[in-house]
């Protein structure tokens, strides 16, 4: 049986409504979890495609909902947006909350091997199984069958790996997938590393084998869809790789059309930055959720 | 002389920047200040027009620049867009840190009378006098014969009364005026009275004579350029009094083109609603702006 969704908080936003939800999340190992989802005011007359929106490292279900300038298109479009949180929220377990970039807020978008983490930080289950499933139990209009997905530095990183992992799978759960800064290589940058080396059992190793965009991009059999964009006063490009990323894409033969990194001049990494390109990432996923 | 302007942080947003810059204050008694300015890309070429965006209680000059939705149409107008802050911080007036209606993040953009607070809460010099000085002195591009006014609550009732002040005056110095449900009758509400009565020597009497929306709006001799929007899902409507300023406006002969008061079918309080209509608002500004 599904958990039941409590509402939390609702705002009406651009003609739609912005909904805070909380739920006893099995994926997360029996804990609340919250997230936002916007519903156009076209979701009243029907089913509507939703666009996926994963948050960086220290952020909340809110960052985007606040900051990300993504839900004035997005209600042109008649397209949802639905934004998970970034870990499971009071695990309890040792070292969770010591360091702003693991633990509570860095949940990484994957499923933990590591004994110590596994019961609980499962965010690639939350966001791929857990979530559409609760949402459709509990009656909201989404059609998760037009779903893509984006997200910035961390969740960029989620975005593309979780879009290419299911392109490789042949579940093909998200039409397009785009990303502000995001992580491309995690298995080559100190923020990736510390990551997987604490959540997976097998470590680094198991990080790159399953969990790096710019190795599961060489994996993918036939066309993607996919757009990113950096800044050039980016501090934390180091992190990032995007060239990695794009030199991976183009030997294995997607060209500009199927994947697009763009280096933006002069932008940092924040909020400021991703709501500049906001509409763009809208539109380009409104083109493949609405075909 | 005027005080150096420090830069806190720059980002560049929307093609032009955002930057936040600390100053000594003279007008808030001696005290560090702080506000954001976004700057669009045209000011390389010459001088632009400013709006100025007053925040509500609890703010600071981050909240509009982060969640107001503002930036977008403005860079597309080549409007800059000034942030302050909501109050003096730190003046460690006793009392000036309890309640979250009174002291610091609740400055109601007056000066203050009563000799407890006189020295700091000035905040309608702080926006109307000193900061444009300051700005001019650093040599930055606005040309502020070129300005208008607008805020949300507090910086509601705020971006009114220093709006028809300046008329009333003669001074003119904003050319339109808009709001996101704005206090528009403090002398008559618990927010108001609260803050006249702490500020001013004479109290509420004294903030019904010379900082009431609704009583200004009726001392204006020619037109004036008003826009408002509330919501009618506000939790705060007992606190705004809207229909009060439209009588009072309509009462003193400014019609339906001089004031227009929209009453938003479902929105709340928050940044939610002020980010539904702040395209508008900057375009209503800019048509007076760019006259």
């Amino acid at each position: 049986m599904a958990p039941t969704l409590e509402k939390v908080s609702s705002n009406k936003h651009y003609q739609g409504t912005l909904t805070k939800y909380k739920f006893r999340s099995a994926a997360l190992g029996d804990l609340d979890a919250q997230f936002n989802l916007f519903l156009p005011a076209n979701a009243a007359q029907g089913k509507v495609p939703v666009l996926v929106y994963l948050a960086g490292l220290t952020c909340t279900e809110d960052n985007g909902a606040q900051k990300g300038g993504f839900v004035r298109d997005a209600s042109a479009e008649g397209i949802a947006i639905l934004f998970p949180d970034t870990s499971p929220r009071g695990a309890n377990i040792e070292g969770e909350d010591v360091d702003w970039d693991f633990g509570s807020g860095a949940g990484f978008y994957l499923n933990a091997t590591s004994p110590k983490w596994s019961k609980h930080y499962n965010m690639l289950d939350h966001v791929t199984q857990e979530l559409p499933q609760v949402i459709e139990a509990a009656g909201i209009p989404i059609d998760f069958s037009r779903q893509s997905i984006f997200g910035h530095s961390m969740g960029g990183h989620g975005a593309l790996t979780l879009y290419l992992t299911s392109l490789i799978s042949g579940v093909k759960q998200y039409r397009s997938c785009s990303a502000f800064s995001p992580i491309c290589e995690p298995s080559a940058v100190p923020w990736g590393t510390k990551a997987f080396a604490g959540y997976l059992a097998g470590g680094v190793d198991e990080g790159k084998e399953n969990h790096d965009a710019s190795v599961l991009v060489g994996r993918v059999k036939g066309g993607v869809n996919v757009l990113i964009d950096y800044g050039t006063a980016d501090n934390f490009l180091f992190q990032l790789h995007p060239e990695v990323f794009l030199k991976a894409a183009r030997d294995a033969g997607h060209d500009e059309v199927q994947v697009r990194v763009r280096s933006q001049e002069g932008y940092d990494h924040s909020y400021y930055f991703i709501s500049t390109f906001a509409s763009d990432h809208v539109h380009f996923h409104a083109n493949f959720l609405k075909a």
